[in-house]
């Protein structure tokens, strides 16, 4: 019998409680073993949910209730669920959390109280929501050398980019109609400015990696300065504009991690990933590529990873150790954003650019359009200062 | 220390070899534990290869050697391969397996006897290749009821109906150019007539419906038979077609796996799979849709496959039961083809046939074509003779 507790009782926490006992006759199958939630952790009464009874606002209760082995932690934030969560794996109990700004900030000191203790601290929710990410990455794909990562890891900007290319909206009143859907917060900033895909390729980069790479150390741009013109243009010229969070392990031994608007060609499969979903397309030595697509937010999608986390914390009780990453004391193992090295597109006034171009020149509201040659982001930046370009956006290779 | 002997010195097996040569220092970190190669069995010499001192030709070698406790079988076929395996997990030697025709006819009583011994029988590279399938199904989906599969499952014919869509090349033309890229056998019999996506279907049904799917209880239809017309007349509707292995649980209980080619709308993400690609479409209750997209063949694709099993089978010796099924008494569980419900695409030299028309009524090399309301497979067949329809084809819906 495996007894597990569910803190928060939000969107994602609700939806855990609502997957498990839709599914629990097949559940308990897979898990091999009787499992049951014992507690659920809110502050807020629900008096009306047929699980009344199992509901705390004392989080001490779960904490000290050895019965319960396992612990969701749904919560989002850093505070309280940090020192709850380090709480939980210090007393030996595994937790699965979807909460993708605790584990970009703290996941190398929850990974390696886990170790310590020979519990579980998993967290497949908390990339591209729904979609089995974490596991293909260090399991499935584990024979391999993984070289490169771009992900479409924000829903609602995807939701955006795609109003703005299919149905030649501006970017503010997409993302008025991303707000209106639900898609979108009130206050958008998080999703916008690339912070969640941040967060995102910061938890990818330190599990292929194996070393913690912070928020703070990677280069983040996000889609608010992205034109209508630009992203038609593109479309034209056979690319599409996406928010993407990249990841590259160079040849100097250091790793390139990025948030970025880039230009995707249109034979790339990610180009065609819209709407709200997410995807990854991964690189590696063996595999070649692989992508993996799905819905990246939601309650019951985010809720079945967490679920999944859950039953395999119940089959396994043994610290998966391959599932972790050590601290850094420093960020020298991260290269300066001033290398990384695309194609970039260009949209100027100045006619004299041939030089520069790589393939097609077009014409852009007026302006010229380009693909330069390959360039550094540094020689990027000093090419845009020469032409006066109204838009530098780089393609993916 | 855990040492693994390999089956086979082909395609696959040499690429396991390679790639584990490759990446030896982080698949060690990976598992946790010291590895190595202690015999490559093959019938042929291999004198100039690096690792010459460890081929075998007898398993023997292999089977009364204590120290192997993992056996990758890469040897393809139903026999030898399921004796040696047979007796590999009776000795409680874990099996990783890339042989898809052995794990459609045998895997369920291979499976038992790795519950019964205590080890793993493990397939991921059986379906798809490189791409990570086999887990996220039963790990990281585990707490969904997966209603649907729809799979791009052979990289040939996915590689021929690119080149009739995109190239205009007729089916004969597209198998010739394949055959000559490597892409296709002198005999390409179970590649165009959907045996090969069978088999891999097969393996999907089993697992995620618990009991074995045998293929000859499958409906299997090739794309020996797609014309030409059809393939551009649906391009020009907002169609790919695609050889869809499909799998759906249905109101009645019962499950309906089927290969048949199948018109894809554009809006549908698989439809964007293209050449020797393949793709595998889930859909569940709690997370919607996922995709799972790679390279379905190849050396070091499948090799990669292979390698995640090996690495997954030394860290953990204990059978993972939930990546198993039971065998059938019979196949009372499957519906018959006859139910398979759709709208179908058809093209007839019949003028009148709006009656049966849901959507856009076209012009096909003189004839009409159109997408019908919703049928069965058996109400489409005879519509079919009603119109002497010159093609019928289901739309995935």
């Amino acid at each position: 019998m495996s007894k597990f507790a569910v803190l928060g009782h939000g969107v994602v926490g609700s939806g855990v409680v609502e997957l498990f006992y839709k599914n629990k006759n097949s559940i308990l199958k897979k898990a091999g073993t009787d499992m049951d939630i014992k507690y659920i952790l809110d502050l807020r009464d629900f008096p009306d949910s047929p699980y009344a009874e199992k509901f705390t606002k004392d989080f001490n209760d779960i904490l000290n209730d050895d019965e319960v082995t396992v612990v969701a932690e749904c919560m989002g934030g850093v505070e309280p669920a940090f020192t709850f969560v380090k709480s939980c794996l210090e007393k030996g109990k595994s937790v699965c959390t979807s909460n993708k700004e605790l584990v970009a900030e703290k996941g190398d000191i929850l990974l390696s109280i886990a170790k310590e203790k020979n519990c579980n601290f998993f967290f497949e929710a908390s990339v591209g929501g729904a979609i089995p990410i974490i596991r293909p990455l260090h399991k499935c794909l584990a024979g391999n050398d993984i070289t490169e990562v771009a992900g479409i890891l924000n829903g609602t900007t995807n939701f955006i980019l795609t109003k703005m290319y299919n149905d030649k909206m501006s970017f503010e009143d997409a993302l008025k109609l991303a707000q209106e859907l639900g898609y979108a917060e009130k206050d958008p900033t998080a999703d916008v400015e690339g912070h969640d895909a941040c967060r995102k390729i910061c938890i990818i980069s330190s599990l292929i990696f194996g070393k913690h790479v912070y928020p703070k150390n990677v280069f983040t741009k996000g889609i608010s300065k992205v034109n209508l013109a630009d992203v038609a243009t593109a479309d034209n010229m056979g690319y599409a504009v996406k928010l993407i969070a990249s990841f590259k392990k160079l040849e100097n031994g250091k790793i390139l991690p990025a948030v970025m608007p880039m230009l995707i060609p249109f034979e790339n499969i990610i180009s065609k990933v819209d709407d709200v979903f997410n995807a990854v397309l991964v690189t590696g030595d063996g595999f070649d590529k692989a992508m993996f697509y799905g819905r990246g937010a939601g309650k019951l999608p985010t809720a079945s990873a967490v679920m999944g986390d859950i039953i395999d914390a119940a089959k396994h009780k043994v610290n998966v150790f391959s599932q972790s990453w050590e601290s850094a004391s420093d960020d020298s193992f991260i290269e300066c954003v001033e290398s990384f090295t695309a194609k970039w597109y260009f949209r100027t006034a100045e006619k004299n650019i041939s030089e520069y171009a790589d393939g097609e020149i077009t014409d852009a509201n007026g302006e010229t359009a380009f693909i330069s040659k390959e360039m550094t982001f540094a020689q990027a930046k000093a090419l845009e200062e020469k032409l006066s370009a109204s838009a530098v956006i780089p393609v993916l290779a």
